[in-house]
């Protein structure tokens, strides 16, 4: 079932992404101008510079320009949508990403709804969000759902007819996941912290994916032999020591195969935005410039 | 666990909703003036007509006045996208809804999207989509998933940690079930027409919500003692009868409770399209008039 990219059964998102880039920066290549996407940031969080600074050495890396635009805390939801109504009006911008969490006191959802849906390359504002509700080919697909999803396909993991169980429901990532498996054909149930009996749902799914964001919440008594896990979730354990949802060192030696954190979904979650914003890139925009 | 709206294990859509009344005409009754529901017909299908029909004549019982506009088979997608917007424009219409299916050759996405979010009585547009698919309070939620919210709760099913297998994914019925349900706080499992194992899905469950528009496709096998079974297929057999999805016949014998069709989920989805509808009624357009 699983092909090179698995060493042993570790599905490995860095090993996948990397396959990946080629094909990617080929297509790059073949654009008349490289295409730029716009980064914008409030605050100055250390996970979001964090994730913003993956974000641009991989657009270093590919061939890619950021414009990267921090905002001071203190910004109010009216002028942080006239920097988003800004970026969609550059012609040099072919997609634009708000860095998540925005500070309390910001509406988010006219933020994100201000984003031209043509420049989305996160698939947040309303528009890309039923189109990947309706499973629409053409829809921009939040990032890491797509990446879950190439990271499957290229390890030669199959969702049609599957089982697959997601722990986690919220917008950003158990949502999406879930229609995107279920787009695939895939019969999928959601679970999250009111689920009773996570236990039988897990051990009776093909494919588990865990986006709870709780650290080691899926361990031993939650898997069985011939089983692919995917964990999406990542936080810190009481020693300080990065995990994922996964007892990775116990569940591995159960499952037939499982992809850790980190070195999993995130990298992929990288290569899926980027993947998103070529895709944004549409022939029409070339003559204007 | 069963009101007494439930004679013996039926669960009956046409009482509930008559019990559900009262409160609502009395609502209505203290608006300003009636609210007004735009229906917006292309052609003349026989099946279109008869639900316009159920419409009218339940907007008739509650005080409710309704516009219903039919416009010719060959309409355009332009032409189809000014009617919405002059009943946008038309402060004394509250909820405009469109007839579906739409001819084949109309964009249906198009004219869905030109209502304006505010008058959206099916929840059908982007905007609306979004929110229930987030959970909002203030989402207005396709009839159907309203309906059966309203029903399960008034028969004192209540879905909060419950295991609910859907069966069926459309964006009309199935998925808003499904994010109904899990807005509620149950475990969902999505199945349809690729799934494997269909009654391993159905058997594990609490509550069966069957939306898969095959007629008797759920048999005695699908189901056991305890269950809850909410039936919204509507299809007719091979001798032209009206069935649901559920053999209702043998799978009433072995279930705590079943929803019948007809007189389950339909009288129920009525109920919830003008739910919507009053719900829409702004105060703030009041003053207009």
């Amino acid at each position: 079932m699983l092909n090179i990219m698995s060493n042993a059964n570790i599905i490995d998102g860095r090993k996948t992404r990397d396959a990946l880039l080629p094909e990617l920066t080929e297509k790059i290549k073949t654009l008349l101008k490289p295409p730029t996407l716009a980064i914008i940031q409030v605050g100055n969080r250390d996970d979001s510079n964090s994730f913003i600074k993956a974000k641009k050495s991989f657009a270093a890396k590919i061939g890619v320009l950021e414009r990267h635009i921090q905002l001071l805390e203190s910004v109010s939801t009216a002028e942080l949508v006239k920097v988003v109504q800004e970026c969609n009006a550059e012609q040099n911008i072919q997609g634009i990403i708000v860095q998540l969490p925005l500070p309390i006191g910001i509406d988010r959802d006219s933020v994100i709804d201000a984003i031209d849906p043509r420049k989305d390359a996160d698939g947040l504002t309303a528009k890309n969000v039923k189109a990947w509700l309706e499973g629409r080919g053409d829809a921009t697909m939040p990032a890491t759902a797509r990446g879950i999803k190439e990271l499957l396909a290229f390890n030669g993991i199959d969702l049609f007819g599957k089982k697959v169980t997601i722990i986690g429901r919220s917008m950003l990532v158990g949502k999406p996941i879930a229609m995107m498996c279920l787009n695939e054909n895939a019969t999928v149930t959601v679970c999250h912290s009111k689920s009773e009996n996570l236990a039988n749902e897990t051990k009776s799914a093909d494919i588990i994916i865990s986006a709870a964001g709780k650290s080691r919440l899926i361990g031993k008594d939650h898997v069985k032999a011939g089983q692919i896990v995917i964990d999406v979730g990542i936080s810190r354990d009481v020693e300080g020591k990065l995990t994922g949802d996964v007892d990775f060192d116990v569940v591995k030696d159960v499952v037939a195969a499982i992809s850790p954190v980190p070195g999993g979904v995130g990298p992929m979650t990288v290569l899926g935005l980027f993947q998103n914003l070529v895709d944004l890139y549409k022939p029409t925009t070339v003559f204007s410039w």
